[in-house]
């Protein structure tokens, strides 16, 4: 079990009605000043938007609406950067998804700074502080609403960076799973297949322990279960809350305290996709997981083969049931495809004119050659031309 | 699925060599002044003593020595209280195990208020903020070092009081698992079974989640198998950390974020006999463990005991391999007694003469007729008639 220093201050309220009962008490620790960050209409469809401001009818209000998915440097962050100086802003409101907490969170650190934003963003100069973050998360898939992170991307250079500092926990996440009823199919479908993966890339590391593993299981097989509840039934109250609670979870690291980290290959390479396409995260993650899988258990030898077969067979084991390594990512794989996520890079888009181009990005930004199964650029390649093929022939 | 709202702000800094690490430049962020508090003279056997005083050469030491197992309101709170208050101090560094920490919070609470300290430790008067607490925990139990919460007895009333306060979550957790290589083998397993026990009362309950009981289980398997291990072993680091983990995470919640609170039953009942006869927490809780179990697996009708049924039986299934509740109560309780544990009132010292005295206490001042399974005063004193009587045979 290797040392760990965790810490996660965020308060999370969790369940229906929270906003109504909490959000105004919450709101008056903090100053005057509210900058309400979201992104495009659904807050305003939903109602959501409406009930904020009444909420918050005793602050001053400022707003930063048309925060993307995988959310801008160039406008959004720039832009909230701006407002926060120009208005001295006591607390931000993110109201929205994950990439509108993901882009509030370079905000609120940037704005705290006289350097570059882009400078915080990369970690070229360290955040010393933050405006602090209140968060109603309306989707359930990339855990922001509990972790310090973010991704931003930079469309002029294709990056997509990932932006952590301990200055941008929430300091409140607002989540009430029954503004996850009316989502479209594919961001329920997404959002669940992009906290497998953080658990994923968790679980599959050289070391592991008991209870982490039991509880990583026992996550994935909840959210396999009850995203097939929603389907059938997309108001199950008690589906859609085990489904935000384990996404809620996902990348603050609770899940795999002592754990050796991997380094995340799945992401790094799905953050190229979704930089040089903008596809959705969780579907990049959903095409990519079980053929990163395959390539791991094809490439290695020795012990660390011997750990990746013990690692994807006991996941699939304790998951879906089954017995080797092939009957698992076999299972991932038609899992996803039989929820609905399309699993093919083809069926989103994406033909193999910019493979190498893609593999060459990773190589050289993510460093992969140092993860637990290191990968190199033909790794990289060889991976994301398996994506274009499909599993199921 | 309950709604809830959770929040725990303790850095847990957990690993071999941490202290030395890390301890210094944790104390920095505090002010001169520290109260250490500890217990008997093991941490001084140890070395922990020494080296703590010469990583904090450059502050202004005071010291609460001889805080009692079951601390006591008087003299440890009053005196820790007393020196808070006369030498202004900035920050309490707790050294020991729970009941030292427990202790602590108390005085941390009651030395901010000009109320009498009892009326502090029992929440007649609200704590509006607490000296800061730092600690090194050296007993794998209580899960103090992550919680809010602390048990205070007071000899005069048989008192065995819980005080709670979200301004006393220590600051920082430091826990090295080395410092339980060469603990007496009964205080191993008496937190071990501590901690079985805070996961056993968060297990069950009336609704469950799936992700939490796979968690719990994992957790309990763990602690199953890791407990068997450093018996054989006392010096394996890894299985001397899994237990550790464990039990940190025993009492702030995160194992049952989202389920209804049965009310904590054995625990209410263990802490009158503790209350009134001094015996071990963790061997208290490990004897009515099966008894109430059996006692609810009896006394249940209808619904309620279908509930009860079903939790019993999948607790040993997924922990022991059981089928039926009556294997897993037996195999709870044969689990325990193979590692070592008396499993009798009688083997601690306890006859039946006080059964009823301690039934009336427990129902007036426990709440647990509004626990999951209701039990009045008749009920308690069955169970602990039945911790009289061996269960093997």
């Amino acid at each position: 079990m290797r040392n760990f220093d965790y810490q996660t201050p965020t308060r999370l309220i969790f369940g229906k009605d929270v906003v109504e009962k909490k959000l105004k008490g919450v709101m008056e620790q903090f100053g005057k000043r509210v900058l309400i960050t979201y992104g495009g209409g659904s807050i305003k469809r939903s109602g959501l938007y409406d009930q904020v401001l009444q909420i918050l009818q005793d602050k001053e209000i400022y707003e930063l609406p048309g925060i993307e998915p995988n959310p801008k440097f160039n406008p959004s962050v720039l832009d909230g950067v701006r407002i926060c100086k120009e208005k001295n802003i006591d607390v931000i409101l993110s109201v929205g998804g994950g990439s509108v907490l993901d882009c509030t969170k370079a905000i609120a650190g940037a704005a705290c700074s006289d350097a570059d934003p882009w400078d915080i963003v990369t970690s070229k100069v360290p955040t010393l502080k933050a405006i602090p973050i209140v968060d109603i998360i309306t989707l359930a898939a990339t855990g922001s609403e509990y972790d310090s992170g973010g991704v931003i991307s930079r469309t002029e250079t294709n990056d997509k960076l990932a932006y952590f500092s301990p200055h941008v926990f929430p300091a409140v996440s607002f989540i009430d799973p029954t503004y996850t009823f009316t989502l479209p199919v594919m961001q329920t479908l997404a959002g669940v297949a992009d906290c497998i993966n953080h658990i994923m890339e968790q679980y599959f590391c050289g070391e592991h322990i008991m209870m982490n593993d039991a509880f990583m299981e026992g996550a994935v097989k909840s959210l396999v279960k009850n995203v097939k509840t929603v389907l059938e039934e997309p108001e199950n109250y008690d589906a859609r809350a085990e489904i935000f609670y384990a996404t809620t979870l996902g990348c603050n690291g609770i899940y795999s305290l002592g754990n050796s980290h991997s380094g995340w290959p799945m992401h790094a390479i799905e953050h190229a996709l979704s930089g040089h396409y903008d596809i959705t995260h969780g579907v990049g993650l959903a095409i990519v997981t079980p053929r990163w899988m395959r390539h791991i258990l094809q490439a290695t030898t020795g012990q660390l083969h011997e750990q990746v077969v013990e690692r994807i067979t006991s996941f699939g084991n304790h998951v879906f049931g089954t017995d080797t390594p092939e009957e698992s990512i076999q299972a991932i794989h038609d899992f996803y495809e039989g929820i609905g996520i399309p699993m093919t890079l083809q069926e989103v888009g994406i033909d193999d004119s910019r493979i190498d181009e893609m593999a060459r990005h990773i190589a050289q930004n993510e460093g992969l050659d140092k993860a637990w199964v290191p990968l190199h650029e033909e790794d990289i390649a060889a991976i994301l031309r398996d994506c274009q093929v499909a599993m199921n022939n």
